[in-house]
């Protein structure tokens, strides 16, 4: 009974993934947010915010991973097709279901917190000012910051995010548990979350963003939601995905074109692989020079 | 003679582990939640209160996970039944004993930080007003809070909550190590203690607040520990149930009909299986569409 | 050559271990005090403290699970010694070392941070007012705390402690991985640490408190160290051992007498055993009915 | 194609691997301290910057693992030099490899976040007073701190970093997961910026002071970069070398000289060979008396 509930088709299975991946991805992220701003003890509680994005890749990562390779931004996608581990007509649909997702997420946090945001903003769902709610959903710049280095800030993050988590399933080189990999990336996006969130907040995901302002859009904050820092909002939804390339190529340049050649391909100890009919989507963290995952 | 030590009913040595697992696992959080209220430098060690269930899962998990599954939350109990997972007539004892078992935690921590609670609250056991102490042992909304929002609260949370863990054991997805399970629930458990707590305290568990609410009761904090907010605490006692069983079919849906076919029945690699003897209690994490567990 | 150096006497070499991981154990929990308490950011830096005693456990754990088995605390090698685990013989060497590596440990941290202990006391070493700095050292009672709720607190605390670690190795139950048990015992101590310590700073560790009480003695305290709060340096150094045993009689009553039988013999996937040389050792964190490491 | 992209020097690209990997490290650590320092939030923020270089450890190690060991701090490679494990004529241009990666590290840093920097100081870089922002780059000792002092700190901080880090490879002792090692040296050096911080900010590693005191020498903070505090630069450059090899001596004393016979050579299953190709650099962290990665 089970396997007539499959649906047919495997992209739209890997769609559903990323789609509920990354939706649990934002909705970690952002209740947490919300949590940490709405309460009255903001100082330690600011800091919890740090934890959010991290607990939600390791919990999106362990859902989606076996189905659609656990994407969940669109950055990583195109890198990964970049790379040639990922077909390139994927990534329209991988990027609108990531979107997708973060926009739910977003969705049902506004809900969920809808009276906590009435009663901390005086029933105004404001973009700016002391009573603001919508950075809880989408990043801003700081007040000093040029938009040249607000591009830079996000090269520089999401290529960091792509350099740091592009060698942990390299078997050549010294990889990451296989199913601890979850952990390892959230390690690392919590590295990110202190470190390259203090100008902009840190997007490094176009998904992110660009969903939960959409959301925000839709409940009433505003056109100015896209409108404000002069449109800036095209900032975290194109530039990770230049920093995203950019990192897979310092990662290629330094470490994987310099590692010794490849064991012959009748090694069977793939670590990636949990059964051999998801050998596709799992050796999506695993290192390939040819493309993987034809199927649909 | 170890063995004859050993009590003969499957079913009672289960409770007697879901007694001490949910006991530790309440201990560590209310304890932490007195020793972070009852100090005086506030505002960071509140911060620490967020660790406190984390860790009690992980300590509770590893000392009954293979004895009784580590349900410790009767909302994961009824999740495992509807799933097939785990047989119905064990869900009222294992809802009791988790109950009790959170009873006896909460009295063990009004024992140790006694002094400490009347020191703190000028010897008034209150449930309300600057000094009361009952939130240290069971969950209140925040004033704003509708009672429609609070059950969309707990729906919202213990649905994330069996949403996240329902993968972690999938042989065909891409599981945690069997071995530290417990402390991936732990990594969830602490994000959604920083994401759906900011409503009403997020209890996600009944055994939880109902158990810590009627040791209030006991102990002289009066009726008001179940009228107050308009006898509000059957929401985190009924409003779970729903929720985890929501979560799980999201779960459904989305990721565990999507998987391709199960490895077929002589596959002895169980992930989970420690000893044969206790391979039924074992596979509670594993996957399965009949019914395990027919012990007793 | 490397052989000449090896000491002949096993115990004397575990002596060594327990005095050297119990000198890593202490130096970061006491430096981390020190450097919370003597620095200007007090409250969030404060919360650091509570990491302290956890990674040490995991560094002192590492360093010595494979030589002395790791038990840094003389309430742990008493339990172990109780079940049957360990040689009665080798109790007061151990902890005497563990105490004098705790005494080694708070000389050291003494040492690194004379100067700023100068500076922030103005030159007063005291053990009570603003300006003390002997609680960077051995714990204290809070004001409101009478010597029954002080025991009451150690007993508690302790059989915390041994409850969560003793399953770790139980093959039969769900174990820790072998290699990980540092970590997750690091966990176990963060959670005690975030709970147990708001009565009287929860040493639940004999050596812990008493070495550290010594050398205040030694560098110029004064007898008020051991006079201070009614000679209550007693509790934390005799109370410890109680609550240990206690905590071990619930675990072997709720879960190791509720275990299947043992594997017969014959098996030989000893997940403790890193070589057959120091299985001896190595086997302390696993279950047996019968004495282990018998040597010298 | 991937082949001919390889640099056929095995120290070149050992030597890439330790640029880029101590950039990581010190990008981390120092893009924290900046969000930190140049945030509003300052308490609790301030904590996060304990997990900086944790986590840049973290992301360094599995980057370079494979491919130079991960040293990423001269301090480590010139333990592993006297303890036969890495060649002495490795050991300059590892070092300044290591600085090379800090220098770059510290540049970037200053990029991105060159207009908080300004706005912040109010557009002078400036080493001390209330707006200074040089310790985001380079450490500096307490007002209070005598060189004397500064030089025992740093003694034992990285004597502490030796000791607890060299047993995780150890296989006759309990090592850690070999692809776990990144991961337990992170929470070690975690302890470390928590409790050897105290009186002069806890270099530990030469390049990661001296790189980056050489960058800000570039952008413009003045001669005083090294002059200040009567010269200290050196103590952070050169006291860490012996504070290394004193930790390493100890570990021999009262660990590796005490462990048992190796196994025989013919042990095939080593934990920490990735690739056979790669066994020379990936037993860096496995124990040896003679000399390994005798290459080039």
């Amino acid at each position: 009974m089970k396997f007539s509930r499959r649906v047919k088709s495997a992209l739209v299975r890997e769609c559903m993934a990323e789609v509920l991946g990354t939706f649990v991805l934002v909705f970690f992220g952002e209740a947490t947010a919300a949590q940490a701003r709405l309460s009255k003890n903001t100082e330690s509680v600011l800091f919890s915010a740090n934890f959010a994005f991290p607990v939600g890749v390791i919990a999106g990562m362990y859902l989606t991973m076996g189905i659609s390779g656990a994407h969940l931004n669109p950055a990583v996608t195109l890198s990964f097709c970049v790379l040639g581990r990922w077909p390139w007509r994927k990534l329209l649909p991988y990027s609108l279901s990531q979107i997708l997702g973060a926009y739910l997420a977003a969705g049902v946090v506004f809900l969920v917190y809808y009276e906590a945001i009435m009663d901390y903003s005086g029933g105004v769902l404001s973009i700016s000012g002391p009573n603001e709610t919508a950075t809880i959903f989408f990043t801003s710049p700081s007040e000093y910051l040029t938009l040249g280095r607000s591009v830079l800030d996000q090269v520089v993050g999401t290529a960091m995010l792509m350099l740091c988590i592009l060698p942990l399933g390299e078997k050549r080189n010294t990889p990451a548990p296989n199913d601890l990999i979850p952990v390892v990336v959230g390690v690392i996006v919590f590295g990110l979350s202190i470190s390259v969130g203090g100008n902009c907040m840190g997007a490094i995901n176009p998904a992110r963003d660009f969903g939960p302002r959409l959301l925000t859009l839709t409940v009433g904050y505003g056109i100015e939601t896209f409108t404000c820092y002069n449109y800036w909002f095209w900032v975290p939804l194109v530039v990770p995905n230049v920093g995203g390339v950019l990192g897979t190529f310092i990662y290629l340049l330094f470490i994987q074109w310099q590692l010794p050649d490849p064991e012959p391909p009748e090694d069977s100890s793939n670590l990636f692989t949990i059964s051999d009919k998801l050998k596709q989507e799992a050796t999506t963290w695993d290192n390939g020079d040819k493309l993987k995952a034809e199927r649909l």
